[in-house]
């Protein structure tokens, strides 16, 4: 296999973070890496391939400008890799907007794709299974056709990925009856519910789904627009973080309850590691021609071990020809 | 004052649950309820006064058509008699739409308000002062004009309900600066902005704010459309709910863990109050010309406790002519 190109800049935690996480990925699961980046920055990268690049794109830069005028960045040089095949994947935790926009203008989009979507992976309590959403961002605005196909890459990446049989496709309103929403998700649940629709994709669309049903089993793909994918993702990393945070001053809050908590530790451990956004590595952009795995800003070497591990999966799985063959074999998008 | 008029039909428990809980109102707290709805099915009201209504709109009535063939039903009736000044203000567990409808139907609006907006209250773990989020889902789609109202109704609630001395208003979007956002977002961003636009609500328009901060003390109001301020809702209750089962999953999966458990229990009482939707009794249709409280459909006795409580203190607190002022003042809005 090809190598997967890891930016190894523009990170919260720094180069060293990411190339530790690099390195393990190379040594402990024996998936080929090539590190991105300015060389002097990358400190000891344990004899992984480096491909300089001389500029960097940080959180702050405006992400289509900055791939615009930093060509030579880390970020630029990963998708050109892959382009140019001399990467099979890129992976990056640097400026999420730079990472889209470098994969869109230098990968390009897979034939028949009108928009590629941020598809993240929300945890499931129990079951190993995650939900998927998309989009995540990728597009705040959105048309009903845009939405159907989202559904369908959702199908193709839930069964690529979780090998779900035949995933659950729902359409995020605010109530289950087709009327609800806003005339946007009218239309689109209109074009997802179409006879045939899911053929080439696998997946099968159950109508409506709400926010509540994000973190269960009621659903394997939730669709939306960017704007609302973004407001539900945000929403739970919050909520769960405020909650967390408000469940371990309880626990700390007396001699006692620190005693009772310690015991406990072991039984919590399993739901921690479940919902630490971690243990997914990070977002795929689903209908851009290569594989792209977006981290977490603040990721740690251990996100970057698990980033890595499934983008190597998703060349194997190839995932970017399930895509093509599923919305080339899809109805007319509108 | 004159009582509250307590619509004892349409909720899940059955009118047995909302009838203790108004009982419990008057006995308790002394303030003054009316009953309404049918009157053998109330069971034993203790003496409250009851005003008869023939029908019963239900959960999954049409909102708009029920209201307009259902003219003797409860949520109608008890809309009138605010209307008609034989009430102060009305409370429903109903189907939400219904008591919308009939409130905007019957009561009309607020002079100046485009739109009517539910403000829902959002807990904040260690703070007396939870988030206020509206509109939670009367309006599926909104107008920017409509968006910057819904900002100084929600400041002038949070200064009346909540005592704060100046409300921070924050506009729901996906990133922090002016330029993130669909388009309705920036429009609406920019209508807050506009200098003085709160002088006659009291509060003050902090920028952008993302779902993340929504159980935080970062802000007092968020301002979104009912869309999204409704997903946000559900995702939350979901969330919240779907993590707390999985914690008290934990705690009871050995022996170990459930003697831990319940050394833990004094611990966390007071955040499971906190969370529990039951403690703010009930939502808030601002901008209809009357005080209306929409309670949640599952609501149990102490919830409507809490609503009618609620209710008298929005009565004596003159939330509407208070709004009436705040919208009066205001700059055109758009």
């Amino acid at each position: 296999m090809l190598p997967v190109a890891v930016d190894a800049m523009g990170a919260d935690r720094g180069p060293a973070e990411i190339v530790a996480g690099a390195r393990q990925a190379a040594t402990e699961l024996g998936i080929p890496v090539v590190l991105v980046g300015q060389p002097d920055a990358l400190g000891d990268t344990g004899g992984l391939e480096v491909l300089a690049a001389s500029e960097v794109v940080d959180m702050h830069d405006d992400p289509a400008g900055a791939v615009r005028r930093k060509r030579d960045s880390s970020v630029v040089k990963a998708a050109e890799a892959v382009r140019d095949g001399r990467a099979s994947a890129m992976v990056s935790a640097g400026n999420t907007g730079a990472a889209m926009a470098s994969a869109l203008l230098r990968m390009g989009r897979i034939k028949g794709v009108q928009r590629p979507a941020i598809a993240t992976t929300l945890p499931v309590p129990g079951s190993p299974v995650p939900t998927i959403l998309l989009d995540s961002g990728a597009n705040s605005e959105c048309s009903a056709a845009w939405l159907a196909q989202f559904g369908l890459m959702g199908a193709v990446y839930a069964s690529a990925r979780f090998g779900v049989a035949e995933p659950r496709v729902g359409l995020v309103s605010i109530g289950e009856e087709a009327s609800k929403g806003t005339a946007l998700v009218k239309e689109a649940h209109a074009l997802l519910a179409r006879p045939g629709w899911f053929d080439g994709a696998g997946g099968r669309f159950i109508g409506n789904v709400e926010g509540r049903d994000a973190l269960t089993d009621a659903v394997d793909v939730m669709v939306t627009d960017g704007f609302t994918g973004n407001v539900i993702l945000k929403t739970l990393e919050g909520g769960v973080k405020t909650l967390v945070n408000a469940i371990v001053a309880a626990m700390n809050s007396s001699e006692e309850a620190k005693q009772a908590s310690e015991a406990l530790v072991p039984a919590l451990l399993p739901l921690y590691i479940e919902m630490d956004p971690d243990t997914y590595g990070g977002a795929m952009l689903l209908g851009v021609d290569g594989v792209c795995i977006i981290s977490h800003g603040k990721s740690s070497a251990r996100a970057i071990v698990n980033a890595i591990k499934l983008a190597a999966d998703m060349v194997a799985a190839d995932l970017v020809g399930r895509l093509r063959d599923a919305v080339g074999q899809a109805l007319p998008a509108d």
